[in-house]
Parts: structure tokens; C-alpha cells; sequence
């Protein structure tokens, strides 16, 4: 049937599936998108939301490569927020509540209008290897589809196995069959591969639920959106709502710990630490006598309600009666219960900073199978891997982020020179650099980088080079226009700043705390400027954070650019480290296995120490 | 969990189910609808259209009774036609192509607006059995949970077993898990069950076809719709497109004819006869060198499409190759291969005409379980089972629809008194009473019965007694109203018909073939008549058709009414036939096992003569 040779072969169809066959298909390749259900395609399976701390800032970073979780997100979504608003910009963080039936919709929509993407609905149960290089895939349905490169995308699905209280069924999401093959034959091809877990809370009934007795939590006043393309804010939102457990609710759940496959031992891989289930929580808090949890709509018609916060594989009858004892919750009805599930993954140490496996070429991993949990975190591999199957295939140069460029690069890099594992998460506090690695600006960052491989088109790089020549006219503007004191001081005053004694560049007084563009709009020659050039919101977001954050944003530059200078010292391929006796035995045996690129990475695998650099550094001839 | 008892749970949620949940809750039930998969609710397993010859009336009489299948398929649809419009009215046959993802979308939406259903996903693998009672059922989860009727819906998912050449595999529709347990545990509780198969056929890429090589399939120029309720007609439709076979395309498919399950043993159930897969058609009609090919697009925006009339279970490989071969699908791409799929049934004789299981009271089977094939037959089985199901329970009388009454009556008489063997599909043939049971009269025939048991409301009552009411004024008219000679002679020698002598009433000369309404309003009388009334454009049809067809009216109603004197002389519960002698040994046996409730229904089982109906009415004293 498939009597062509595709150019990528992805396999899997949720984040990082839909995001892999999108940029290899928009690259050029003929790809093809192999799902075990086509009417499954962008699920959301686990919260109906995207976006929040650090994880926007990566949606936002998809959308600036020209990736499309953005803008399916923007389409999709029923309320908006800015996160961390009251802190500095590095951690404004945007999120959106979806529409879980839209938003696969959008994703189906998105990718069957991406010329050259394939669909075909069947299991992959295996790979075809030649050498040591794929070649394709076989199908449970015995077909064998031949392509240059893969791209595994297989979620929770290898050997998944979904636990509730003493109850184990195979299953990849809730109603869904497991996927089986792939693991047994990557092992024997010697990879390694382990298990993690992750879980998920009750769906319930909205109609059930009081609503006056929690705490709403509406959308923002004023609404963004993540892409940078023109999609539409929100013009209505869906409002969520808050509610919290009780030492009640507590002690009705720990009558059922004795039955829970986290803590008999019938679960021993790991779950995600910082999206832990509601057992677990009051296991590791005991102290505490409440959590907070969020009541979210799973979409604009449907009363299906997502508990946010109760995450749960205790028996489904202590389910219920320990969330019937939640406020608002007293008359709740399940939709169907929480579980647990168990899938293999294959640690990312296996990879290198592309995502191809570092033992069969052409043959890359991204998402779950990696260990990483959330849509965002998977969506930016699944484009990362999509975009370097292409440019490999075509023997192009790979296309790699670093650390100071963008979050996917610290999510990358992190991955494959500490590997995890547990579950890996993005937080701002991974990011070294995060003054740079803002929501704001990852169109500036990273739009011209993927316009020069051929991803972004040519539009969204004149939209941003727009907002960057604006924004630089506007702090010029702001560096050579004095004030006079008279015109200011008025303004410091009402904030509780000292006064100036003389006239003075705008720039100086815009940088003191407390005082905002708002501020420096009511002067008339500010206004004036503005309605002249006619800038955009972005336009005057843009121009006050770098004014008023130049000096961190300065700092942090500098510092991005000392490391880059180790960055620039590369390893050779081949290196063998066992021959430098001087290392530490961990830190020969960590190199070997890892293989960094360059010193620089070498410096964050755990067990090297500065000591191991040093002995690096002199061997290199530094 | 479910601590409460439930009225009724309804197990399954496609055409069936929906429908049973629907009807028991909005006549007062507390339904709980348990489902695999709450995400497929809803689902067209098959063809994405709804209605068409003998199935339109069933989804109008499904509207009239205040079923939701003619309002979801109006508000999912993406093209309308009235089959048939240049027969008589009796074969007028209304038909949608559906959105496949719409029509799921709104079948939740409506449901979840419906106040007493509740929801829940898991699998059903046994029932709560108390003596001969249904007291609930118990899940894959372990649940027990209770009730005081259950209706079985469960399509063709028990041990469902899909068949793509040589290979098998479990499931319940692609992608999907079948339903095990059910059989098992009916069958220790002494029910028969069977296998029946049934099929699908490949789904492809839209791009991939070369449409100009087809014949356009365009819908109405005005469109229909479905419900009586005030739904929206479309505005813009899709068109659908028409090819064909070929020797070449029979021979190549051929090829894979040892390798094909239908013919190599290994099904053994039967399959739809009037939804024939292309092998089983090439095998039937050998003469025939090509068969006609539907290519029907799945939605407004979709790229897939279903290719109706290549349902298969030939290897991939032969699909593949042999719709290559098919004009216009030269470039064909596939997103999945056709199949076919076994499943467990129960021959309907074991049921009541509430559709009550004889052996388990309070247990309603609808649907594919029932052996028979077709969303609307399957739609409408649910209806009647959620209906009697609440009726039941709260000690009503049975709600049972007649021949002569609606489509829905034949097919339930049908299946529990002759059984069937393969999968059961209505048609207007199978019907004695067809010029009765028109699509355009189903909301006379049944709304009032609906609204006497409380299903159908207030609102569409009203509006069926307007119709019903202007129609009659309207017929009054042309009965009372006289016609001059000249002002409608020239209208009679413009359709070729004799011209009269006198002035006459109009009743009369409507009745001639070919004046038809719209003849009769250019008479100023009529359409001023009309205009003073603002009759709509239902009442004119509903007027013009029984007029015009008065007289096989007539001979139907008294048709129908002569057997109704049978249908009167009722059996007693318990009859025994064996003592009677005279009767024939088959018929005996068949009047033993089937229990027919009247001389009527005895009259339709095959085996008893006309002379054993003799033997009964002489013995019930006539």
C-alpha cells in the first residue's frame, strides 16, 4: 500500500506527534502521521489547559518557530491569564483554559491543511533497521512503511498499564488499547528503557457541583493570546473555579492507602514530583490540612469538569467519597474516575542535542518516551525532532537552541547530559538565563533562526522584525528625549519617588522602579511619539521591559556569553575519557556514557566537577 | 460510588443508547448512560450519512416521538436530499451526509442538556441478576451499580473481532476495545446468541482524488431537513461524488480472494445481504462488470472521505491495489483499510414488543444486539426500549407502535416474531401499510401518541395539530370549493388531461395525475385562499398528498383496520399449544417458543398457516 519511501515517518499523533509530522511536512519532507486512532489525533489527555510558568513561555517559543500548539491554542481556547503579572517580566507566564473536543479539532484542521502530511490509522509494533539506521516502520497490520527517518512519539502507550485502587488493565489513555513491540525491539537493539507513571483526577459533573460555595476564578480583564500570527483574543471567557480538601478529605482518602498501587508497592516507577497525586501529597505534607484545588470546564458547551489538584489511583469508591466531602463537592457524580498509569520511556542520556538516538541513526524520540511530562514539554521536542529528521535527511546542519536562547534548549539540553527520572517538568528555575528567556520576546529570539532553515515564513519574520525596529525606535527615543523636571516630577511623586532637581533623559527616570509606561504616557511628548508612529501594544510591552530591565538583561547577556566561550570548546566525537587519568572514575564513566559536545556541557552533568573541567580544559589546550 | 438506585442504565452510547437514555430520562427517568469511552458518544461507526430509503422515515418517526436522531443529524448535516421525489409520496425518502465529528458533538450536547441523565465510563461486564429481575450492572472496575432496568446496547461490540485479510484482531470498531462478559453470563442465564458480521470500507485522502474524472453528487436545491421542531435547513452543502468499478478493478480484488475471511472459512457469520461487501458482490453478481462507488467527504472541513460500496475484508494490499485501479482514485492515499467485524447478537424472538427480554424481566435489548444493522434501525430500538423501560417501572402500559402506524412498528413485530439470521435492515417492502407510513405524516401518526405517554412535549403537539388542522381546512376547500370549467380547463390541457363541461368541485380535478398543487395555485381562489390562511409550505405538501392519493389512503387505513380486528383477539399469556392437536407440529413449536401476543401477530410467524390460524380462532371461540 505504501508503495513510496516517505521522508519521516512520525509515530503518534498527540503534542509531540502532531508538532513533528507539522515542521517536517512545512521543511518539505513527505511525511507520513501513523496513529493507532485517527479520531484521536491532539487529545488532551490529561488537563484541558495549556501554557502556565515556564510552559508558556515554550508555547509561546513553538509559535515563534513557526510550530502550531499557539495558534491551536489560541483557537481553541475559553478563558486566558497572564501568570505572575505582579513579578517581573521573566515571569509573566500565559496560560489558557481549552476546549478539549477544539482544540483536537483544530489540531486535526491544522495538520490535514499541511500539504505534505499523510495520514494512515494502524499500531506501529516495530521498526525497520538496516544497519544501524532506520528504515521505516511495521504495522500491526503486517505493512512495513519505509521512510528516511522516525520520529517516535509514543506517549504513554508503550506497555502502558493503567492502575485504579487494587484494578491493573492495560490501556495507553482511559478507553484506549496499549501499544506493544516497540519497546521489546529497541531493548534489543540495547537500548535502555525504564518505566514512569503519571496520573490523572476524576472527570465529574458540573451540573453537580455547587458553584457558590467555591472561589471563581475568571479569565484575564483584558485577554492575550499565545501567537504571534493575527488569531483572535477571547472576546467571552469561561470562568474556573477553587475549591480546597480538608483533613475530612484526608483521612477519607488514607482509609484506601492501603489499597493504593502507589504505596503497596504495585507501582514502583516514578511519578511526576511536581504533579503529584492528591495520596501523594498528603503522604509528603502531612502537616498540612488543606489543598487547593481548581475546578476547570473541559470546554464551552460540555458540563464534563476537570479536578485539578486530585490526581488519584485510590480505589474509585474512596475517590468518591473523599471528594463528596470537598466544599461544593457534596453532591458530585463521576464521570469516571482518576488512575494512575504505567508506561516505558527510554532515558534521554540515549540521545544527542538533536533527539536522534545516539545508537541507530535517524531514529528520533520525543515527549513522554523521553520522561518528560506536559503538552508544552512534548510539543517543543516533537517540533525539535521534526525539524532536525528534516534537516538531517537533507544533510543540513541540525538546529539546535541553547540554554541562553530559549527554554526548548535548556529542556533539551537538560535532558539528554542529566537525563531524569522522574518525570521532567519545565520550570523558570532550570533556566539560567530566564531574564533573556521571556514570553515576550521568543518571536525575537527565535523567529529569525527558524526563517533562516525555512520553517518560519516570511510573514511572521516581517511581524517581528517590525516589533523590533518599533520597540529599538522607541528606546532610542526614550535614550535622547530629555524631561524636564517640572514635567516629571509630578509623576515620581505620586509613586514615592525623589523628585529631580534638573532636566534629564526619559530613560534614566523610566528605569526606576515603580514607575510604568503608564507613567510616561501621560507626558505629551511620549504620546505624542506614540500615536505618531502609530505602535502597537506589543510595541510599548516590548520597549518598557527592555528599558526598565536593561540592566539584568545586560548582566545576564554577559554571562550567557562567558559560558558560550567554553560552549565554543568543542570535544572531539570520539574522545576517549578513560585514558585521562586525572578525572575523577565517576566523571570518566558519566563522559563516556553521556558523550558531551562541547566543555560546556560537560560542566552540568552531575558527578563532573569544576576540578574534571579544569583536567578537560588543559587536555583541550586551554 | 453510585450509592443511589437508578431508574434506568442504559448500557452503550452510539444511535441506540443515545436514544434509550434520552427518551427513559426526559420522561422522568434518573438514567445513568455508562460508556467505554465517553469521548465517542455518538459515534457513525460507518457511513457518515443518516436517513435514506425506508431509514428517512424511521429518523422522522424517531423526530415525531421526540427522539433526538432527526434533530443531531439536522444540525450535523452537510448535505440534503429527498430520495425518491419522482415516485409517489410513500417513497419519498429524506437523507443527510453528516459532519462525523459534528453529528458525535451534538448527540453530547444534547444528552448533556438533558437534565436526569448522568453519565459514567467504564466497561459494563455483567449484570445484577435478582430471580428474573435485572437489578443493575457491574463494570470491568468492579462497580455494582443498581437499578430497576437496564437496556443493553451494545452494537457490535461484544467480543467484537475485526478481520482485515488474514489477520484478527479484538476490538469493537477500529482503534477500539471490544466488550467482553456480557454474552457469557446471558447465556448461562439461558438466552441464544449468534454471530453476524458486518463491514466497513477504507477511508482515504480527499487530496489524494482526482474529483474531475467523477459524476458531482450535489444535494437539493431547496434543502429538507428532518425534525418538525424548528431546526435550521442548510444554506451551503457539500457535494458528494459518484465512480464506479471495472473488470480490471474485480480482478485485481480477485487476487486476494484465498486470503479473504469471508471465503476461507473463517467468518462464518453472516452479513448485511443489502450492504454487501465488494467481494460479496463480485462473487453474487458475476455478470456484472462494475459496481457503483459513493465517495462521500466525513465533514465540512475534513479531508477524509468514505468510499461507500467498497466495503471490504480483503489484505491491505488487495484494497489498496484494486481502488488504485478506480477512476479517479488513481493517486488514492489511504488513511485506513477497510474491515469487517464479527460480533454477538441474540435473536430477537426472545423478545417482547417493549423489546423486554422474555427470560430477564425489566432487561431491554436494542439495537445491533438485536441483529440488526443500520444507525436509524438501531436509533429507533433505543427509543422504544428507554420508553417502555420508563413505562415499565412505573407500572404504565406498554407503549407499542403497529404496523399500520409506523415504521418503528414493523420493524420491532418483524424482529421478535419472524427473527432474523442475518443483519436486519428495514425497507418500504417490508412494510404492508407504506402509504400510511410517510415521511411527511409521521409527526400525525405519532406525536399524539408521544405526547399521550408524556415524551413528545407541548410545544411540538401544538405545532402537529396546526399542520393537521390547516390541512384539513385545506382539504375541506377543495372539497367544497367549485372550479368554472374555463378557469381550469386550460390548466388541464396544459398537463394533457380531458377538460370539463361544468363547474365541478376541485377535489376532483386535483385528484387527475399530474395537476398538482402548484397548478392548482395559479386558480386565484386557491392562492388567495392560501395567502388569507399563510398556510406553510408543510401544509400545502400535506394537503397536495392526501388529496391526491385519497383513494390508496383509503384502501391502506381499511386494510389495516380489517387485520386489526385480529390484531384485537388477544392470546392468553400462558397458552399452551401443545395441547392443541389440530395445530401443525411446526407450528406448535414456532407458537411455543415465539408466544405471540395476538391472532395477528401468530398470523406473521413463518411456518403457521393460514389452517393453524383457523385451529386458533376456532379455539379463542370466533
Amino acid at each position: 500500500m505504501f508503495d513510496k519511501e516517505y521522508d519521516v515517518i512520525v509515530v503518534g499523533a498527540g503534542h509531540a506527534g502532531a508538532e513533528a509530522a507539522a515542521a517536517a511536512a512545512n521543511l518539505g519532507s513527505k511525511t507520513l502521521l501513523v496513529t493507532m486512532n485517527l479520531q484521536t489525533i491532539g487529545q488532551m489527555s490529561c488537563n484541558p489547559a495549556m501554557g502556565g510558568i515556564a510552559k508558556g513561555q515554550i508555547v509561546r517559543e513553538i509559535d515563534a518557530l513557526g510550530g502550531y500548539s499557539g495558534i491551536v491554542s489560541d483557537k481553541s481556547a475559553i478563558q486566558f491569564k497572564m501568570l505572575n503579572k505582579s513579578k517581573g517580566p521573566a515571569m509573566w507566564s500565559p496560560r489558557t483554559q481549552n476546549d478539549r473536543m477544539r482544540f483536537a479539532e483544530e489540531w486535526r484542521i491544522a495538520l490535514e491543511n499541511t500539504p505534505n502530511v499523510d495520514f494512515y490509522q494502524d499500531m506501529v509494533s516495530g521498526l525497520l533497521i538496516e544497519g544501524t539506521k532506520v528504515a521505516g516502520v511495521k504495522t500491526s497490520l503486517g505493512l512495513e512503511i519505509r521512510s528516511r527517518a522516525v520520529v517516535l512519539t509514543n506517549g504513554t502507550f508503550l506497555n502502558g498499564l493503567i492502575h485504579i485502587g487494587d484494578k491493573q488493565f492495560g490501556g495507553g489513555r482511559s478507553g484506549e488499547k496499549a501499544s506493544t513491540g516497540i519497546t521489546e525491539q529497541l531493548v534489543s537493539l540495547g537500548f535502555d528503557s525504564g518505566r514512569m507513571k503519571t496520573g490523572t483526577p476524576p472527570r465529574v459533573d458540573g451540573r453537580s457541583l455547587d458553584y457558590s460555595k467555591m472561589i471563581v476564578q475568571p479569565g484575564d480583564a483584558i485577554p492575550e493570546k499565545f501567537s504571534y500570527t493575527p488569531t483572535s483574543p477571547l472576546k467571552v471567557q469561561r470562568d474556573c473555579h477553587m475549591t480546597h480538601t480538608s483533613q475530612l478529605v484526608h483521612d477519607l482518602l488514607k482509609e484506601g492507602f492501603d489499597r493504593s498501587p502507589m504505596f503497596n508497592g504495585r507501582i514502583k516507577s516514578l511519578g511526576p514530583r511536581y504533579c503529584p497525586s492528591i495520596e501523594d501529597k498528603i503522604n509528603r505534607f502531612s502537616d498540612k490540612d488543606s489543598h487547593q484545588l481548581f475546578v476547570e470546564p473541559e470546554g464551552w458547551n460540555t458540563v464534563e469538569v476537570y479536578v485539578n489538584g486530585f490526581s488519584t489511583s485510590l480505589p474509585e469508591d474512596i475517590q468518591y467519597k473523599a471528594l463528596k466531602s470537598v466544599v461544593g463537592f457534596e453532591n458530585v457524580k463521576f464521570f469516571r474516575p482518576g488512575y494512575a498509569i504505567e508506561y516505558d520511556y527510554f532515558p534521554p542520556t540515549q540521545l544527542k542535542h538533536t533527539l536522534e538516538t545516539k545508537l541507530i541513526d535517524n531514529l528520533y524520540f520525543a515527549g513522554q518516551i523521553n520522561g518528560t511530562t506536559g503538552y508544552e514539554e512534548a510539543a517543543s521536542q516533537g517540533l525539535m525532532a521534526g525539524i532536525n529528521a528534516h534537516l538531517k535527511i537533507n544533510e543540513n546542519d541540525p538546529f539546535i537552541l541553547n540554554r541562553d536562547e530559549a527554554y526548548i534548549g535548556v529542556l533539551v539540553d537538560d535532558l539528554i547530559t542529566k537525563g531524569t527520572e522522574e518525570p521532567y517538568r519545565m520550570f523558570t528555575s532550570r533556566a539560567e538565563y530566564r531574564t533573556l528567556l521571556r514570553q515576550d520576546n521568543a518571536d525575537l529570539r527565535l523567529t529569525p533562526r527558524s526563517y533562516a532553515i525555512g520553517l518560519a515564513d516570511e510573514d511572521r519574520l516581517r511581524r517581528m522584525e517590525e516589533k523590533e525596529t518599533n520597540s529599538n525606535k522607541f528606546i532610542e527615543f526614550f535614550r535622547e528625549t530629555s524631561v524636564k523636571a517640572e514635567d516629571i516630577n509630578p509623576i515620581l511623586e505620586s509613586v514615592g519617588s525623589a523628585p529631580v532637581n534638573q532636566s534629564g533623559k526619559m530613560f534614566k527616570v523610566f528605569s526606576r522602579p515603580n514607575v510604568t509606561m503608564d507613567h510616561m504616557l501621560q507626558l505629551e511628548t511620549v504620546s505624542n511619539f506614540v500615536n505618531e508612529e502609530n505602535f502597537d501594544r506589543d510595541v510599548l510591552e516590548q520597549a518598557e521591559i527592555q528599558v526598565k530591565y536593561s540592566g539584568y538583561i545586560a548582566k545576564e547577556k554577559n554571562n550567557a556569553d562567558k559560558l558560550q566561550r567554553l560552549e565554543n570548546i568543542k570535544i572531539p566525537e570520539n574522545f576517549d575519557y578513560s585514558k585521562l587519568k586525572s578525572l575523577s572514575f565517576e566523571a570518566r564513566e558519566k563522559l563516556n556514557a553521556i558523550r558531551p559536545v562541547t566543555i560546556s556541557q560537560a560542566s552540568r552533568i552531575s558527578g563532573v566537577s569544576p576540578s574534571d573541567i579544569s583536567v578537560l580544559l588543559v587536555f583541550m589546550g586551554r
